[in-house]
């Protein structure tokens, strides 16, 4: 089946760090990929930079677009809150494109939409996603149905508390998840093992670990403790069939999904005598939430 | 409408503590209603229980029978694990009832299925429910479909972790949810105030609490801070549009309810931006299992 100009859609994921955008043909393929750094000083700032990406990417003006946030966005499409975009909640970026028929949606959700249609979650019907990087964003599907909530803001597993009064997290409350597994979360740990000072990344460290580095190693296992830990609470409660592990962090490598496994194995309730989810990573890697976003677009 | 003796059926809920029995018409309405305590020591013992009591409730042969139980309850209707009944996993009641039809489900799925079908969450279609007396049980509805998880296990609450390497729960994990808020968690919150010593029940500091007593009531208020910070953990996951309190305390006073209204409101992300559930009681109190169980046994 040839795919005309028409089934084109555009798709960008905003992370709390980059912006990721992809030019999406008919068949699923990504036909153009731009990043950009991701201005969160404000509302005009973001706006600007997503109204460069859009342009870069160079599509027709009748490509329609989709743009994931990382947050609770509302049905009607308004970031309602957001830990790493706290200048910008309120934006409304229906709008902001003149000409372009613009879809908003929650970055996770995205990335799910993209695993059920062309990636990892094919034909499995309860499946939690979790996109780890700045932070943690997250979706479920149950019953074959991707659950939005009452509000639209349900499938937050990043602000899980998991120790109470726990380190302070940015969305105001203390001892969420993310604050354990996140990028900044393994750079802290990563500096407290002498990998490196303020300048460290969380992808510095999962690198080191990857080429064999015994002290990141041991970071990524310490994370990847806390993240099972987490994930054996949601299992409790959500019983998913496959649990998938997405964003520029959680893709990146199969050490998070394999430390994980063993604690979440240890952890939730029942250990030994129920089914485990399968864990791994998403099939479309960091690029799930905008290829995700533009089959949005397409199908708002 | 006359309801037929053919409409009858009988609806039992296994507790921690106690099995409550209910002989239910037609139209809904408990004609008959027993109590009998939980025997815990063995598979034998609690069926002879049970079927004592579906003796004692006296109905017609032909009547279908529904069982609750407290744990994880497969598709098949086996009991897979339970912290309250851990010498009855295994336990399969479907042969076990001559000449009877029985159906085995999760004692809270069958407390949703009667709020839903009679009582406060009528109507709603985004709701968690959570029982609580010796152990925290749960169900949840999602797009208006009982949300069973892959294996049927999902909606246990009250095993998220709220403390890491808390307390020892009877399920083997530790810092579960039940083990700070349940009939014995305000027991021992009861004790370690003077209210009394290895003999008072949860049961009694809330009636004291309600009574007005300082000590009670601050141990009340313990309590429903921890159940709050748990719902605010459950709420950021799966966004609710209503959250009932069921079982026998959790049922039993609006205390519990307006205590954890007040830690939801403190801890859940985006407090202060998002719309926050409704939080009250189950409108059939402790009777919500058992005839759940017999709407269950009688269409199952």
């Amino acid at each position: 089946m040839n795919s005309s100009a028409n089934d084109l859609a555009l798709g960008i994921d905003v992370g709390g760090t980059k912006l990721l955008g992809v030019l999406l043909d008919g068949d699923g393929h990504v036909l153009r990929s731009l990043r950009a750094p991701t201005p969160t000083q404000s509302t005009d700032a973001l706006l600007g930079a997503l109204q460069n990406l859009v342009t870069a990417l160079d599509a027709p003006l009748d490509t329609p677009v989709g743009i994931g946030l990382p947050g609770l966005v509302d049905r009607s499409g308004i970031l309602r809150s957001s830990p790493h975009l706290g200048a910008c909640v309120g934006l409304d970026l229906r709008g902001a494109f003149e000409n372009r028929w613009v879809t908003v949606s929650n970055d996770a959700d995205a990335a799910l939409l993209a695993e059920r249609d062309q990636g990892a979650a094919r034909g499995v019907d309860e499946v939690l996603l979790l996109t780890i990087g700045t932070g943690i964003g997250g979706a479920l599907v149950q019953g074959s149905q991707l659950s939005r909530g009452a509000s639209g803001f349900a499938g937050e597993p990043g602000h899980l508390c998991v120790v109470p009064d726990g380190e302070p997290c940015a969305c105001g409350q203390r001892g969420c998840l993310e604050r354990y597994v996140s990028g900044p979360a393994l750079a802290r740990l990563g500096q407290r093992s002498g990998l490196g000072s303020d300048d460290l990344e969380g992808a510095d460290v999962m690198a080191a670990a990857e080429s064999g580095d015994e002290r990141a190693l041991a970071a990524v296992a310490t994370m990847a403790a806390w993240l099972g830990r987490g994930l054996a609470s949601m299992v409790t409660l959500l019983d998913p069939a496959l649990i998938l592990l997405g964003g520029g962090l959680g893709s990146a490598s199969n050490l998070l999904v394999d430390g994980a496994r063993g604690a979440l194995g240890t952890f939730v309730m029942g250990a030994g005598s129920r089914p485990l989810p399968e864990l791994r990573r998403t099939a479309l890697g960091e690029q799930a939430g905008a290829v995700g976003m533009a089959i949005a677009a397409r199908h708002p």
